[in-house]
């Protein structure tokens, strides 16, 4: 079928282009900038965004007036700064809400594939306008210092949304609308026309997580969104308001493009109701995105993914660094410190696992033993963080008492796994939240045949030096507990090419992307949009990657209908 | 990493382009020429390749002898025609052919998309030359009349696996080898080289059905295998030779080749060893695709799925029509009766169900009540299958018991369902093979009301014709059943552009390829390899088709290694 072309479509035609290309390149690319400096977002962008903030607490939430709802309302955020938000959520009423949905798809699905990413490219806008605004709702929602709750879950966030429209987009573009085929017969050819039709799935389902509710939340629900199906979002009882904003917003910009706003909807929940999964056993969800613990996503993975439903999930791994040896350990001490203590350690990339030799490591400052390069670490991260006022900036404040818990317990933690401890974990006083559990990063020391503790998931600021007999144990042992037990990042850090193959090796054996001798401004935690798979679906913590063609091929289907010309 | 160009690369570069830019176009493309003529295929082709099969009977079959083995033999087959084949195959050492597997997979994965895309056409050149001798095998295991068996498990089996190579080629390729990044920083910009490899997922079985061993056996085999996975083919009991004839020419190619020719391996069993349930349950399995029943089916859904296995399947459904009006009477009988008549409606694509509105149609013929139809329909029929000696060159024989005990109890079965018998199916004796059972197609009217019959698969020549209310009703119970059961084929007939427009938006609700106004030399249950998708994913009777982007993007994943420069 022909597709009426929508005025966004064309406003937004020179975006779409750049990012195809960039997406098909995998080069640098970026819309939205990450500096949240007055010159870029204008000079009351900062404060507006924080009146905007602080307007919504207390209240009732604005802006999902028009959801079907059973009259109730959610809402128990507390932030991990100390105050409580009070911000209050007309709860869905499920069944109206999947009604809603299903009368809404089929005009989304006829408006065709470059409507339907122009639309969602106004909806990455609007949200980027709000950015200062979301930022602080992420800051007290999930713990995260300022600047990274700006960047990560605005910019960045963004991006990474773009990029699942325009991947989308693309993989609905190389089907063609309509074509004629003709085979050669004896008399005369045979003609037959033949138009192809994207069709949705059904409801997509996105569950968002506690620490990173828009940049784990938006590639799912941009994906979903793009192809067609309309999206149920379920945040994370503790992190709504980020995505309660992000939801609204999308209703907003879906009603003035003349769709309905009720392709996107917000279920709020509190903690315990089991939303999530009332909504994860509907027949009408078909696509279920989700980031979070291990529990929930191998039930979603066997129940849901059992059912015929399509599931995408981000769990826990045990990412992991070998340091071989370098010829500029400053920048490897720098480079390691930050990526430990930045968020205290609870990204899902962050490295918990740091194989060493037991003889140590050669270096641009001489040989280094295993004990030497503990402290050396040790040391980096005491100065990084040792003023009380900028750390917390790096920090942010920790998400949950299971973190505090770990973090108040590594001497214990170290002595149960026959390690000892060589850094403890600090409790940094917040200059301005008294009330925030502030914490930095702890090393424990650990031989690599007590693996009790380092082949599991440890989240927070606790990180294992394990000692190993060799360079070629450490790669081992890297590749064979990312197989058993997932990962999101490993790094190497190596003088030599050989070492430095072999880890390539590892990599693609165990399934996990792989940094080399970061010792500058990018971080093994970080991944860029448009060029870094995020995961990538081939070990256990996560069954796909931000974005390929895998995440978002399937969220549609064709539908051809042929007949003689 | 940079792969080494194969020598076959170069040789068959030009095919590749040409079918590279027929299946983005979805243009008419065929490498394999349907013909059986002697012009075609040489004046001898035909008795050599019959003369090869009948080597093969009442012998241990050649060309696995490498394969690791328990020391048994497997080997049941019976002609639908009447012989036992009597050929044996070594019984498969499974723990020996998964370590096999598994050692084989480095190398093919370094080996490059390239080299293995050109190893795969060099495999299916090869199958393509053994198509008269593929042709006799699929004729007695399956009961296809022999140019059927030529056409369709032949030249267009293999057009279809030539279709899945080039859509596993396309869509690695799409992933660049490696690029340099760029960011613009203050001082500098910050650069990294990103390299992204191709990794496979683990082993990937293929589970055979007994009627179209090779047609639906090669795009899973072949979209595994050109993405890096090593492929266990597990035959249906019934039908192993054409895929044990198959898989000794992929393992002779990749031997060859330089490649280890575990890549591709046969599991044969007699009937009832549960070998697919074994293999589907091996941890080392990563990847299943299956063709046949719905209980067996549903299981892999269920359990293989549900452990994070990628599970393609193909199974049942209730192929619809909606007969609305015609200005070609004539065609519209011929084209029906020979897609009912083709191989005794024993194909995923004939149609079961044809809704007719109980005022009847009009015609190019004046108006037909909906017994003139029926009438019409069941002397086409009879005419078409009048000639025993012909009749059998389109029927071909019964493939198993449950065909022929429905075939020879229509009369029973339409007054169990409140039915009439329009056209009893006729026992036809083959002139060459007595033992034969070959049964022309038989019509059940029913009313729409009734609706426990046509409901389910009534697999074999065993066709409803639903009277309804009118055209309305016959689309929207066709959208319903096929939502709730399922189908692979679906076509209207009508002279009303809204009714055509009606059937195009039923179509897409009930997610299934339509085919309008067929009444020339396309038939419904026919589609062509690099235009038309087989089945849709979109409804019960299959969960993907061939051979669309979401058939091969997740057959494999990319692992990143990224550094500064």
């Amino acid at each position: 079928m022909t597709h009426t072309p929508h005025p966004l479509s064309e406003k937004h035609a020179q975006t779409l282009a750049e990012a195809r290309a960039a997406l098909a390149a995998r080069s640098f690319y970026s819309r939205y900038p990450e500096s949240p400096s007055p010159r870029v977002y204008g000079e009351d962008a900062a404060s507006h965004g924080r009146s905007a903030f602080e307007g919504l607490l207390g209240e009732g939430f604005p802006g999902l007036g028009d959801q079907p709802t059973d009259g109730s309302f959610a809402g128990s955020e507390v932030s991990p700064y100390g105050p409580r938000l009070r911000v209050r959520y007309p709860r869905l009423d499920v069944d109206a809400a999947v009604a809603a949905a299903q009368a809404a798809m089929p005009a989304w699905r006829d408006a065709g594939p470059l409507t339907r990413a122009a639309v969602c490219v106004e909806v990455v806008d609007a949200i980027n306008k709000r950015s200062f605004e979301i930022a602080n709702a992420v800051m007290h929602t999930t713990g995260q210092p300022f600047v990274m709750a700006f960047q990560a879950a605005g910019p960045h966030a963004q991006d990474r949304a773009l990029e699942s429209v325009v991947a989308a987009l693309v993989e609905q573009e190389r089907v063609p609308e309509s074509v004629v085929w003709e085979k050669p017969a004896k008399d005369a050819p045979i003609r037959m026309q033949k138009d192809y039709r994207i069709v949705p799935r059904g409801i997509a389902l996105v569950i968002g997580c506690n620490t990173f509710p828009t940049w784990n939340g938006y590639p799912g629900m941009f994906a979903s969104l793009a192809t067609g199906n309309p999206v149920i979002v379920k945040p994370h009882p503790r992190a709504v308001l980020p995505l309660a904003l992000s939801v609204a917003l999308a209703r907003s910009v879906l009603r003035e493009a003349g769709f309905d706003p009720a392709l996107v909807q917000l279920a709020a929940e509190d903690d315990g109701e089991g939303l999530a999964r009332e909504l994860a056993e509907r027949p009408e969800v078909a696509i279920i995105d989700y980031t979070g613990g291990p529990g929930f996503g191998a039930w979603l993975e066997r129940e849901a993914a059992g059912s015929g439903k399509l599931v995408y999930t981000e769990k826990a791994g045990v990412n992991s660094i070998v340091v071989d040896s370098t010829d500029n350990l400053r920048g490897v001490l720098g480079n390691l410190a930050f990526s430990l203590t930045l968020y205290s350690g609870q990204m899902c990339t962050t490295p918990q696992n740091i194989y060493v030799p037991r003889e140590g490591i050669d270096t641009d400052e001489g040989h280094l033993s295993f004990a030497d390069f503990g402290e050396r670490l040790g040391g980096a991260i005491g100065r990084l963080n040792g003023d009380d006022a900028k750390a917390v900036e790096l920090l942010g404040a920790t998400v949950n008492e299971d973190v505090r818990a770990r973090a108040g317990a590594l001497e214990a933690l170290a002595s149960r796994v026959g390690g000892s401890l060589v850094l403890d974990s600090r409790a940094v006083n917040h200059p301005t939240y008294p009330d925030a559990v502030v914490r930095t990063p702890g090393l424990v020391a650990v031989d690599v045949a007590d693996d009790t503790a380092y082949t599991q998931e440890c989240f927070g600021p606790v990180t294992f030096l394990i000692a190993t007999d060799s360079t070629e144990q450490s790669l081992e042992r890297m590749r064979d507990t990312i197989r058993e037990h997932g990962a999101m990042t490993a790094a190497v850090y190596s003088t030599s090419e050989k070492v430095l193959d072999q880890a390539r090796d590892a990599a693609a054996d165990a399934g996990v992307a792989l940094s080399e001798n970061l010792t500058g401004q990018v971080f093994v935690n970080q991944t860029a949009a448009f060029s870094d798979y995020h995961g990538t679906g081939a070990n256990p913590a996560a069954n796909a990657a931000y974005v390929d063609a895998a995440f978002v091929a399937n969220r549609f289907r064709v539908v051809t209908s042929r007949r003689h010309v």
